[in-house]
């Protein structure tokens, strides 16, 4: 076991209060996790009320970086799980935060770069940003009242992750994981695909093309791609797409032929 | 298993903010406790701003009992845990909130009424609070950084009592438990013991008379006393101090006729 391994960053899409956030870096404080990123915080960043409401957990939030767009914010890391309360359509594999902690320290163990999401107050996360990451937490929460805090949500995953790190290396930590390609080579990826299928007229009706790209990034996403898999499928797209584009060459040559 | 088991109580000892009230409601809400209970709360109750950041979990606020002294607050429990994150001289067991969660929840499922009591935002819990308690539960948070906000304990413990009730009866429902007496007839066998110690002379010096007191009361609070054993004890209190009485009539009728 390593005495050293990178603890997960924290990324909170579109938080609203700058007072949760401050609870969240207490959270994060209370179990050892330091790298806190915002993606566009509604009431801009720093908040002079985030440092009064971490009561003294200050670093995550000195180190708070905030970013435009999510894709960027998680682009270095090679396993993102979302946390989110709503059972989803999309096929990702949803854990307990127990067993995400499990997850995140093996990786965290050999070497991977990790980090859980977490949605605004008001909207939680949209499909769109749940494909782009490999697997869901959902809390265990009472059917009747299923409403998290953002900073309680973050204390529970937070405190199993510090439990899970108390415990010991899972199990799964001797298994030879191969390494996952970070988020930015999967997003290239995405954008690879995405484009060639739009070009080649894939997304049919045109209303379901959100949906159908979630779908697909999902699939990706939660495959563990190295980064030895990832050059591979784009070079699949391209000879597809390019063989596409020949068949149409031939096509569109056969008709000028037979057209006098 | 039975469908129907009481749930533990929250019992909050001299909360300062309304709103943290509210947030102990919600993350209450959230893992299915009802039973919130206010010792001496410092604004008074109830408060609007309990309701407001409750976000709708307004049941365990509605119903929430308020009480002088924290022994009547505990009085009909018969299992109360302690949750405090420092470590104390009491001889008191100490668990981990899952270990909590797994005792509280065998408790439950064999008919007794538990709680979880946690100290105010600024003092957390004295000593005296904690001798009261059959155990104490310590969230393990990091050593750079252990101020836990109130809410944040108690979603903590309610989220692994809500994990406890998923997963099912723990292994030591099966045991025959010997129901526990509740904590009235507890206090009944400390006042009881300690009134006798003191006309004794037993607390020496008596700036120590607290501590000792504490101590003692660990040693009851922790040995799960039935009511026919608090009876025995009351019993042997009894007769040991009447038992003194009467050597102390000895030794004066002794002494009387001895002194011309």
């Amino acid at each position: 076991m390593p005495t050293e391994f990178t603890t997960p960053a924290v990324i909170l899409n579109e938080p609203q209060l700058a007072e949760n956030i401050g609870a969240v870096a207490r959270a994060m404080a209370n179990f050892g996790l330091r790298d806190l990123r915002l993606v566009r915080p509604r009431d801009g960043w720093p908040q002079d009320r985030a440092w009064a409401s971490a009561s003294g957990a200050s670093w995550p939030l000195d180190g708070a970086l905030v970013f435009d767009r999510l894709e960027d914010a998680i682009a270095d890391l090679q396993v993102v799980l979302a946390t989110t309360a709503r059972p989803r359509e999309l096929r990702l594999p949803v854990m307990t935060p127990r067993e995400a902690a499990g997850d995140l320290y093996a990786a965290a163990a050999a070497g991977r770069a990790t980090g859980l999401l977490y949605g605004g107050e008001r909207a939680g996360l949209e499909t769109r940003d749940i494909s782009l990451c490999q697997g869901v937490v959902t809390i265990p929460v009472d059917e009747k009242f299923r409403s998290l805090n953002l900073g309680q949500a973050v204390v529970v995953t937070a405190y199993e992750w510090g439990v899970a790190v108390l415990d010991g290396p899972p199990e799964t930590f001797a298994k030879n994981l191969a390494a996952p390609a970070g988020q930015e080579a999967l997003q290239g990826l995405y954008g690879h695909l995405e484009g060639e299928l739009l070009a080649a007229g894939f997304f049919h009706p045109p209303e379901k093309t959100p949906g159908m790209i979630n779908n697909l990034r999902a699939i990706f996403a939660r495959a563990s791609l190295s980064d030895q898999e990832v050059s591979t499928l784009r070079g699949v797209i391209t000879a597809l797409s390019k063989g596409r584009g020949k068949v149409l060459e031939k096509l569109a040559a056969k008709r000028a032929r037979e057209k006098p």
